[in-house]
């Protein structure tokens, strides 16, 4: 399948799964959907935590359209499944968000580690979660974020084991992908970034760490989810975790000094 | 002080000093000089044991003066400061070797981490034991090497506390000097690679490891000595530790996909 069908799949409603392992080699992103007045705070935000928010586009006010992720893709149904977020709550699990459109709602598109992951496995660099299709372990960390406005908290960071062996290799590849995360914001040692209970994830799967490999801690792309949960807006619009926007764009554009 | 005013004084005596300090900017190399008997198996154990063992130029048989990292300049007293091997021990550390040389030496030139540990401190990330003016923490590890010939043992780390949130940038700025040990062998946990005494160094001086800091593990130009002992030849020559070849080409010529 490629990105185009399944988001025209995604549209007609008939795609509804998450979108792990699917469109293989192509960018996927995360989504955060603001009212105008909060959106130049986020765009802040982001540039001042590009780690764990790194904005590959911005679409909007006045359209939905992206222009560069998948040119002419209509950001309201093109998802397979959306997160309806009032004051901070989540209340609805929509197949497509059409009828919450308005002018001034701007459209923010983020990247995500999937596109790393391929690069890693291409390089022989194993990832359990992968292998035991799972979702990848993330942890809340206390790592602060530079606030920007009503935007603060502290860094989301997914965790995955990696050999003795093989860390240093795993920190120059992710390296090269700055617009994806980028290289880790940690190795080893759980409990010196707040983590207390590394066998058991705050959010996604737990995954056992083996002997001889180390915890690998990268910036994580729900950390801006877990930011407007703080932030209690009004409204705002995202991704459902797992159900991520397929762009055109392939993972190789997003490596540089390759 | 140019490498050339450098090695003049080392070939008349008067300069008797460790280089650490001098000539910045420029490579340093361990030196190990073995008769022809014996050279081809240690080149074949440096090609097999890259990291460690860096070949930068194999000088001889028929001649001792280098081509590469310093034209023209002769390796039997250009060096401080020498160390005469015999049935793996060392029986005395004169200022130079003419004396020994024949027709049949072989120079082998091996990088050394000095190289990188500039483009380090560059980017911000200090290294304790040259702010402490000390010698790097080298300890021995259970990791083998490939054998070859007489040649075998264990690799030789040398150790420098990182900041946690510098870990991942110190194995990406390592990993652009290949020549000279590249990127970390390994990243915290020592007794992962069989150091059970992190805090008291088995060579050079020992330096404290701070709150928030991962002791990181490079590869060492002291394993090749530690290999020659192992290997008990009748007779070989090195540098005396500390005591370097300084030749005429820059770090930064070392430094790839920067």
């Amino acid at each position: 399948m490629t990105p185009a069908e399944l988001r025209k799949l995604s549209a007609e409603g008939k795609f509804t799964d998450p979108t792990t392992g699917y469109c293989d080699g192509y960018v996927q992103a995360n989504m955060v959907v603001l009212h105008k007045e909060y959106a130049e705070h986020f765009e802040e935000f982001c540039r001042k935590n590009p780690k764990p928010c790194p904005l590959l586009e911005v679409v909007g006010p006045g359209t939905s359209l992206t222009s560069k992720l998948a040119p002419g893709a209509d950001l309201l149904d093109t998802i397979p499944r959306y997160r309806i977020w009032k004051d901070g709550e989540c209340v609805e699990e929509p197949l497509d968000v059409r009828k919450y459109y308005s002018e001034d709602l701007v459209f923010f598109l983020l990247g995500c580690s999937f596109s790393f992951e391929e690069a890693l496995i291409s390089a022989g660099i194993s990832l359990r979660h992968v292998d035991e299709k799972k979702n990848v372990s993330m942890y809340r960390t206390n790592l602060p974020l530079e606030p920007a406005g009503p935007f603060h908290g502290e860094m989301v960071v997914s965790m995955r084991p990696i050999h003795r062996s093989q860390v240093a290799e795993a920190c120059v590849i992710t390296s090269r992908f700055p617009e994806v995360h980028g290289a880790p914001v940690h190795v080893g040692y759980p409990e010196m970034v707040g983590i207390d209970h590394v066998e058991k994830a705050d959010y996604g799967d737990s995954v056992d760490i083996k002997e001889n490999e180390l915890p690998v801690f990268w910036a994580c792309g729900v950390t801006p989810q877990n930011v407007l949960v703080k932030a209690k807006l009004p409204f705002a619009i995202t991704h459902a975790p797992g159900y991520m926007f397929v762009s055109d764009l392939k993972n190789a554009d997003y490596a540089t000094g390759v």
